[in-house]
């Protein structure tokens, strides 16, 4: 397996700040706090923090910054696994190898702590102290920050592509159709990993910030092709929840698009697009070539 | 029954700012989009809404800045409602007279149009075009308003009082734990109410703020004994929900703990408190003075 430098450095360092925001909440209903901190912090790879990470290093963004941009992310993906994973949507029982938030607690908190835990990636973003580089003040930034933010993850992102994939379960849709479906559902969180650290310079142009969104769409959609390849080819074990669930859940994937070898080939495919796309950025991209590389080639 | 001048005014200002909101949605999934309008534009008295406009009016604010203020809060609470209604929470089959919305639709559905209203609460924030009288620019102040509808409605605010409210079912609990659970579940969003216009003025002072934080929260509890007491009261016609829900539900209640002719006392009581509040402040507070009449003296 490709491995990343840093990885667990910065997983380590989200983590760390994240735990830090639960502790600081004054405790109202333990069971609600529990739960959040049992979907924010128990497993998870930490994708989007980490690409929030090296896009703020390549394009030298005080990593404090980063923190509140990778925080928010994550808060905004923990809260739609706890709500995706409910028996309304996805049934599933285990998450990371581990029992659902739903399963560990019950429905109403898992509910609630999804709530709870969306409420908070705003949370970050309003009352985070910014570093003082920014010219007079860090607020025009933190607003364009909740604007991005709200625009990954709401009706026209994230959520929109949840609504999407429910609607396509039980039926064949096309490839365009699945790729808008993944690109909503996982790719605008993603374009919001490289998207809002650029925000938080005055030095990406605008050229800069369209080929970051290009290189973040295309390994979303990669991450999506390889997620589905995985769920055929991995074992329990190693996926931590049961292998072949989407075909078990009749949503369509790349691999029944496509054929195993086709979806390799896509897979391959947008591994290349994304690094062609790096190679036009004036920063050392090496991280996040190295990170696009890491989603294709990933067998978990 | 009371009545209010301008209650209806304003209801249909927030009804036609909402309306627009959604109508500027781009289709991605019409099912999700239509879950989102009946959640939000079903019904629904919008106490939060018209509570903000006449605080902007009585502090003169341009009212077109508490367009956002009001449709952010009534989004919020649009989407905990949706929620709240879920069977694996209150398990409410009407709402307002009509069938609920994971009825009228279904239980994702239900809970990923919550989802993206929250987000759209913010979304209206953070992108509504605020009056220019703010000084070189409205940033500043969108960015606290940010940050008071994340408290008024996070852990430390409604969601958090949403899961006291689950936690005292089928418990008794004293009237201290019922005052805090409902200051939280109720009174945060009121409190925003007053608040969030008072962040768009430069005049108001922090004294004032406080005055204004008081009422919010007095007429805020007085809604909730006057809820408990129409529940008792009132008939299923005027409710538009089967009465004697919360005791069917063993929630605890304020006729339960105060007995009947308690919570009448005890809601006249904080009226006349919010009523002394109100005339520590140099505005014209007729309109909010009406208001927490009008919470009082309501039979549904």
């Amino acid at each position: 397996m490709t491995t990343l430098i840093s990885y667990e450095h910065y997983q380590q360092r989200i983590n760390n700040f994240l735990a830090e925001k639960l502790d600081n909440l004054s405790i109202n209903d333990p069971k609600l706090l529990e739960a959040m901190r049992y979907g924010l912090l128990i497993g998870g790879k930490r994708m989007r923090p980490y690409l929030a990470y090296i896009t703020g290093e390549a394009i030298s963004v005080d990593l404090n910054d980063i923190d509140a941009v990778a925080g928010s992310l994550e808060c905004i993906h923990a809260y739609s696994l706890l709500h995706d994973d409910l028996p309304a949507m996805d049934d599933d029982d285990l998450r990371r190898g581990k029992p659902t938030c739903h399963k560990a607690f019950d429905e109403a908190t898992a509910i609630l702590a999804g709530d709870a835990l969306q409420t908070l990636a705003f949370d970050i973003l309003a009352n985070h102290q910014f570093s003082t580089i920014h010219k007079v003040s860090s607020t025009p930034v933190q607003l364009k920050l909740v604007q991005q933010l709200v625009r990954a993850a709401g009706y026209q992102g994230m959520c929109g592509g949840q609504a999407l994939d429910l609607a396509a379960t039980n039926k064949s849709i096309s490839l365009a159709e699945l790729e808008v479906l993944h690109s909503l559902k996982t790719g605008a969180l993603l374009e919001a990993a490289v998207l809002m650290p650029a925000e938080c310079s005055e030095l990406v142009t605008a050229e800069h910030k369209l080929i970051l969104s290009q290189y973040a769409q295309l390994i979303g959609l990669a991450y999506q092709v390889q997620d589905d390849i995985i769920d055929l080819t991995s074992t329990e074990e190693e996926l931590g929840k049961p292998v072949g669930s989407d075909v078990a859940a009749n949503k369509s994937t790349y691999p029944a698009l496509l054929g195993l070898q086709g979806a390799q080939d896509k897979a391959e495919n947008l591994l290349q697009q994304a690094l062609q796309a790096l190679t036009r950025l004036p920063y050392n991209t090496q991280s996040l070539a190295n990170f696009a590389t890491f989603i294709v080639k990933r067998s978990r």
